[in-house]
């Protein structure tokens, strides 16, 4: 049975329930599971552990790592029965966010890249056992993977067992998408030769000894499908704007007319502006970001994408039946990588990508705050926002001017929490407009931010703070006793603006 | 005259005065000088551009870029004389310092990567020309440059125009010591073969067409020495800790026994940290970093190091005269690149460097400013500190725990200003001791700098704010109406002591 799913014959015997599967999970130890951006996530033992934990009269928690978020709900369950201790790099869950806001759930906000190099230099301790999806096992004992390769490949080769969950949901087409090449240890390092998104420099599968495969679990169930909302007004207009402007830097000879590479963020700002693509004047795109999107694919049947390179897929219901049921039509025009090849430093600035992230609100000086609500409460995480923001040739970060309809400014005197500095962002745009950066002063930077990018009714707040900054002087000029007056007044009166501009209705605010 | 400093004869003709040469220069030019950490700087031509400007009756102002910064009071004379409209990418000088800070000179802090890379993208506009000192002119035209590379090469590549300034103090035995690789344009690039940091990749002279220098000049005057300060108890702690903390990860199998390369950030303190090394028990270690101070020497006359690569040398007086007069005994272990090469992204994270540079402050949860006294008034710039920490294996940062006497403490609640965030900063070390943040929470991260790198003075005051913070909750929690009190206590009371704490006199603080 299963002759094709799991070719290495010898393998077989190791099948196994997932709450078998899940009596290999120790209370303490580091576990590594599949999962990027809600693909190809280990679906059944990460719930037997939890239901395992529910009914054990003894302690069960573990370090969980992953690629970044997972689907099914699956660190919601794992966050009720008490499992996480700690999880790192990355997640989206309201359960979990609440948790690690307790402080209950130690998190480790990280770059998306660093995660397996900093295991692989054993700078996060020993793993203990990795959990797998697979399409397939090969004649060698080579793990295929599914939607995602994400932190999959070096959690395998460096963990002491592994569990592979062969996913039949998962097409056995998914075969020879992946690209599986790790970077060998340092200081004795070469380089990473991939010059072109679709150069393929690695193996089809994640080849590590059979012996390590512990156990291995049969699941029926497809990806949580992506919860991204569909373009709106202000995400037709920022893609406008970013348009726009690179046809500007074509024109002004700054891009070649095919533009560089393209990595977008996950989430609905980022996957609408993609979306916006579709309809400009650009030819022969090419992709090079870590989670592929709806958009990728409405870039990709348009004809308007040429290739595209990610470590995930993660796509709406609609969208996952049509792609995961006519593979062939997209096969040669799609690689997915480990995420520390897709967000990888070295190639990013080889390549010179256009590197498109979403802000939670940045400041007038242009440092951005991907991550802390208010300062202090995580949202999701940084991602690879970082990965790619340093050093891509162009970092662009689009939001909305503002949210809870005009209530919140996006635009603000100063973040409370820094995820990207002054140093890497080169562009913001919001719906009201864009502002280029490269190249100027603070000063001349706060000018530019307030004018294209605030809302109409917060310009004249920020321009007041602004200059009153400046009888302080210096090349950043703040008020250092007002600079988070704002979010104070949010939290205490439930609106950025002060007293008397009163409550904004969305639909006003949009219109302002 | 001059055969073995002009070997290709028919740019003999293109001699001419500093005043000749600096009329070549005209008002809103973007001008490319060399220069880096003192060192290699073009030194006749723009202070004879200065000159020219107070004579002038017209308007002469232009955007200087350089590598670093600057010796000889270049910048003083050139802000003095209005010169400097606009300056990048670092600087070091206390009247150009102020005249940013009065927002009279537009100040781009980049890392020190990125100058060229942007400027080859054409995204700081057209170099209308270059101003480099060089040791001589091959027999091609090639230009030799002299103590260091920094932007030189890609300035003189790309620039319209090229002044040279031969500079005869300069020996000529600085031939051969360079090596010039520049990459190609992007999309299309090819990975950078430095895989050790011994490797030479490129050419040892700044291959341009011999006629796009249009003069040169002739100057005998040294570098400026460098300014650092000698190691004292405190620097002496700080090595103490490191070389311990370094013990251990050979010990844990982290690191191999002659550690990964080293890069040492320009200053006192990482100068005086890095001549620690010399009574430590580690050998046959090698550096790559940017500027090579004494203590590389230091390693180097006792054989602990066997390789440095840099992009600047700048040495005390004594050890100019000393290394620039037997050069022969250093040769075949020096190496200097441009300044995009020995920061380049790709070759950190490959070669997995341990990157050492200091922090002006830092906060509880490992957040580091480096550039902006009380958060607006511009020190330095952020320098190469961002090129290594972002990418380095292990990015350490060292301050003393407190300054002025102990009416600062450089652990603060919240940074002001964030140039290096908590995702790129593994190890905070002061005198006290050493906080190794890696695999931690902000929570986990806030205890351990408290306890360990925090002075005894104001241990208590921020776990005061750290406790009461803990009531907000959140992943890093803060009172962000008490973020910035110290600052702000500092500025009215010129301390950050509480009344009633009192002054501290240096020598109690040091004690204590």
């Amino acid at each position: 049975m299963y002759d094709d799913r799991i070719r290495c014959a010898a393998l077989r015997e190791k099948i196994t329930s997932a709450e078998e599967a899940a009596r290999l999970v120790n209370d303490g130890m580091r576990v590594g599971a599949s999962g990027f951006t809600r693909a190809g996530d280990a679906k059944a033992v990460p719930i037997a552990l939890a239901k395992r934990a529910r009914e054990a009269n003894e302690p069960l928690r573990i370090t969980l790592m992953t690629g970044a978020s997972l689907g099914h709900d699956v660190d919601r369950v794992l966050t009720e029965a008490g499992v996480l201790a700690r999880r790192l790099p990355f997640q989206v869950d309201a359960t979990l966010r609440q948790a690690i806001n307790r402080g209950e759930v130690m998190f480790i906000d990280q770059h998306l890249s660093e995660t397996v190099e900093m295991l692989r230099a054993n700078q996060l301790g020993k793993l203990d056992l990795a959990i797998i999806e697979a399409a397939a096992i090969t004649e060698t004992g080579g793990i295929v993977p599914t939607t995602s390769v994400g932190n999959s490949a070096s959690f395998a080769i460096l963990a002491e067992r592994v569990i592979v969950e062969i996913n039949l949901a998962q097409p056995l087409a998914l075969e020879g998408l992946h690209d599986i090449w790790i970077p060998g240890h340092r200081p004795h390092r070469d380089p990473l030769p991939i010059v072109r998104p679709q150069d393929r420099v690695g193996q089809t599968a994640i080849e590590i000894p059979p012996s390590k495969i512990a156990a291995i679990v049969l699941t029926n169930t497809p990806d949580s499908s992506s919860t991204v909302l569909p373009a709106d007004e202000e995400t037709a207009q920022i893609a406008g704007h970013l348009i726009e402007f690179l046809q500007h830097e074509v024109a002004r000879g700054r891009m070649p007319a095919a533009l560089p590479p393209l990595q977008a963020g996950i989430g609905t700002i980022a996957n609408a502006v993609l979306s916006g693509f579709v309809s400009s004047p650009f030819e022969a795109l090419t992709i090079y970001s870590e989670v592929l999107q709806d958009s990728t694919f409405d870039l990709l049947d348009e004809g308007k994408v040429t290739f595209a390179s990610g470590a995930s897929i993660t796509l709406s219901a609609a969208r996952q039946k049509q792609v995961f049921g006519e593979l062939e039509r997209y096969r040669d025009r799609l690689v997915l990588r480990p995420q520390e090849v897709s967000n990888h430093p070295e190639v990013i600035r080889r390549l010179g990508l256009i590197a498109l992230n979403t802000a939670l609100e940045c400041d007038i000086y242009g440092n951005v705050n991907s991550t802390h609500v208010g300062g202090t409460h995580m949202m999701n995480g940084i991602g690879g926002s970082g990965d790619f923001a340093r050093n891509a040739s162009c970092a662009i970060f689009a939001t909305k001017s503002v949210a809870k309809g005009g209530r919140i400014s996006s635009i603000v005197p100063m973040v409370p929490h820094c995820d990207h500095n002054e140093h890497d962002v080169d562009i913001i745009v919001t719906e009201q407009g864009l502002a280029d950066l490269r190249g100027l002063a603070p000063r001349e930077r706060a000018q530019l931010i307030i004018r294209n990018c605030a809302h109409p009714l917060y310009r004249d707040l920020l321009l007041d703070y602004y200059r009153e900054a400046l009888r302080g002087g210096g090349q950043t000029p703040h008020q250092l006793n007002q600079a988070f007056a704002w979010h104070l007044r949010l939290a205490g009166s439930g609106s950025m603006l002060p007293d008397g501009f009163g409550a904004v209705p969305a639909a006003e605010a949009r219109r302002a």
